[in-house]
């Protein structure tokens, strides 16, 4: 934890990072986000040639579709829903005396049809699903977006709005199986690239409560979901910067994802944490972007 | 009305917007972020040699901050506050049995400390105040975020999630009065080069209720807000594609902004509505971006 709070202010001293006054809630430098910019040009040079197509959702989602999306039952403590005033002018000047009295004006917002993107895929299988049935060869997509999870952090590396970038494939078991296990095999490749020392393991998700340990214990049993661990703050406790996840065929079923032959499409994910990889080249490299390795600079930007 | 839906619909069938069943949140296609990407790189050319300091904030802000703003005197019904699930093992049971009866699940969240931002320079003005005093010279700062306004429309000119990049001067009144006329100038210099009509006026902006009235007919009367309009649905009811506001020293009063020499500072902005101008082109020029007029291809990817 004091490696984490010393980093978060070097980076808040440094300027790559801006504090907002909220832990985990963050403005980033042009720097930094010019790290960013250049990591994602590397994902498309190594990804370019797959073919993927390139949609990008808002960072949030109907909130429909996020209920269906089984999110509330593993991790509800992380969600966010967004919520507005609905009323007249009569609650408009009570809302605004609220205020004025510092007392909790929230209770009486109501929540809109709209959701927090959690993950850049949850908006991405229902639109596929509408379209039909998926190509026998298999569906490839490549997304981003600012997602939200509500777990206020003095660790710089776990942040309320941040961004992911995926890979989602859909197709055949043996189709995504093979789509995760090249991206894991390309994800270590990158991250020696720019200089960070990488480990893979099985993830260790933070599902909610009692029942919430069955369900880490099935995701652990079955080796759905693996993580690509970096250290940024700390040695012993590395952050996972990818994951790679095989959802089987349980995304297929509950959206309706058919194959050609009207098979059920099995589906499997690949994040990148963009911030999270960020921190860990800083870390590794230091604060100053310009004494980095120049074998990392040059991956970096050419 | 009936323009607006053929024009969305005309999307949706290009593919260039994505629907997701709710009005005004919408998937991009890689097309449509392409046009939004060269138009960025078009405001980095002509704003690029000023020299303003770049700042990302993410997609939500400090709600402690959004509501000394006063933005819910304003427009209480277009702002967004996140809410989160906070309660223990037993709670969660009640909120899936909610669920799981198709009732409404959502009074149970909690407000975070998080509201979605507005406008791309909510954030900015707290952070800067907290720096010290501003150069005699003036402050420039350059930014940009997706933000929120609650109000669900087939207009596909009017999101509820969309992207803003915005010019903020801090300074002495002549400093920032100038500054905003240069970009009320170049804006229209910039639109004329990618070909679209444009006429500027003042803002018409949808202040809430009764009392809203009267900040409106200031904000009028005052010249406060000038908006750049481009015909995108119709040539009657333009769509505002920039606005430039000026805020006199209100910001600086209530922020704390001052100039070295003590003074209060003045404030202006300048904002770019990066999904309206794209769609303004689209409307303009058609759909399929390989038969837009050479200049105007030239223009954005050189």
């Amino acid at each position: 934890m004091d490696m984490q709070v010393s980093f978060l202010d070097r980076l808040f001293e440094s300027g790559l990072l801006i504090e907002t006054g909220v832990d985990g809630l963050y403005g980033r430098s042009g720097q930094f986000e010019d790290v960013i910019a250049a990591f994602e040009r590397l994902i498309d040079r190594i990804g370019g040639a797959d073919g993927a197509e390139a949609i990008r959702f808002p960072p949030g989602m109907n909130r429909a579709y996020f209920e269906k999306s089984g999110y509330m039952k593993s991790f509800p403590q992380l969600a966010g829903t967004v919520h507005s005033f609905c009323g007249n002018d009569h609650d408009h000047l009570s809302l605004l005396q609220c205020m004025e009295e510092g007392k909790d004006w929230t209770k009486e917002q109501k929540a809109t049809d709209i959701a927090l993107t959690p993950a850049a895929c949850y908006p991405l299988y229902p639109t596929v699903a509408k379209r039909g049935p998926i190509s026998q060869n298999g569906g490839l997509y490549d997304l981003q977006s600012y997602c939200f999870r509500h777990e206020p952090s003095k660790d710089p590396a776990r942040q309320q709005l941040f961004r992911m970038r995926e890979y989602v494939c859909m197709g055949t078991e043996a189709h995504v199986t093979t789509f995760r296990q090249t991206w894991m095999d390309r994800g270590v490749e990158m991250m020696r690239s720019i200089g960070l020392d990488v480990e893979i393991d099985v993830a260790n998700d933070p599902f909610f409560g009692r029942a919430g340990r069955l369900l880490a214990n099935n995701q652990r049993d079955q080796n759905l979901k693996f993580e690509l661990l970096i250290p940024v703050t700390s040695q012993a406790n590395k952050t996972a910067c990818m994951s790679f996840n095989y959802h089987q065929d349980a995304f297929g079923q509950k959206w309706g994802l058919t194959l050609e032959n009207g098979s059920v499409a099995h589906t499997a994910c690949v994040g990148f944490g963009l911030e999270r990889i960020a921190l860990a080249l800083f870390a590794k490299h230091g604060l100053d972007v310009a004494i980095w390795p120049e074998a990392v600079r040059k991956t970096l930007w050419g």
